[in-house]
Formats: structure tokens, sequence, C-alpha cells
């Protein structure tokens, strides 16, 4: 019975792993536009103000179990990773 | 007008991040409950097979732009930040 239970609560966390997966990809195609539309104007990818905003505004909204330092932590990942792949989408770019 | 683009652009950034914001807290509330079940069946909570069962699951299911490796580094992060979510749980239940 217990273990039916268990597989249950399994299932649903990997519907929400791949929820997960395909909104940090939607995340990471969005970070691709901006960075392309701000390579254009010739402005800096990387915005201290802005990702700080990010943050305070994932605070705002924490509604828990995760702790605001574990959830900014787990973002700063997603951030870091998202600059990255600007960065190698430019250096294509100028391989082209 | 590119300047109305990125301002677009940011408030879809905006609404992604705390839709991610909710489904990490969603998927946390998954693991404590998985984490209580299996407190009572006094099974260990780590699993490490199925943590590598969840990763090739998001290799097998990754439409990018993130590579695989990214994403299950960012996932990996999740993952552990959830198992202390766990521990945190069983101490204060062993203080009761």
């Amino acid at each position: 019975m217990s273990n039916e239970q268990l597989d249950l609560l399994r299932d649903k966390l990997d519907e929400v792993n791949l929820k997960l997966l395909e909104l940090i990809n939607e995340r990471a195609q969005l970070v691709q536009e901006i960075g392309q539309l701000k390579s254009k104007q010739g402005v800096n990818r990387f915005d201290p103000v802005r990702e700080r905003n990010m943050l305070n505004h994932i605070a705002e909204n924490n509604k828990g179990p995760f702790e605001t330092s574990t959830l900014q932590h787990i973002f700063k990942e997603i951030f870091k990773a998202s600059l990255e792949l600007q960065e190698d989408d430019n250096r294509k770019a100028l391989l082209v």
C-alpha cells in the first residue's frame, strides 16, 4: 500500500521534473533573444542590477518550503548557465 | 523601439522566473512527502539509483537550447537542496 503511495509521488515528481526542464529551456531561449538584442545595441550582456532585481523578486514571492537563500543559490546557477549560453552564441556569431 | 522589445522580453523572463520558483517549491513539497513516507518505512532517504534515473530522464527529454550537462548540473543542485530539506525535517521530527 505504502509503496503504491511512493510510486504515485515519484510519478508526480517525474512530471514536475519534465515541466522544470521545459521551463528552464524556455528561459534559456528568452535569454538568448535578449542577448541577441543587446548585441545589436552594443550593450553589455551581464547586468548585475537586473540580476539583483530578479533575486529580490524571487525573495518577495517565495512561499516555501525552500528557504530564499536556497532558491537564490539555484537561480544563480541558472543565471550563470544562461550567461555562458549567451557567450557561446556571441562566439559563434563572431566566427561567421 | 528596441527598448520596448527588451522590456517585453524581460517581462516574459520575470514570468518564467515566478513559474520556476513555484515549480521548484512544488517539487520540494513532493520531496518532503516522499521523505516522510520513507521515514515511516525506515528506508534511507538518499537513493542514488533513483537520482541517476531522474538525470537520465532529463537527458532523454532535453530539446535544448541548454546542453544536457548544464541541465544535469542545475538539477543536481535542486536534488542536493531537496535532500537537505528532508534532513532538516528529519532533525525536527527527532526533536519532537
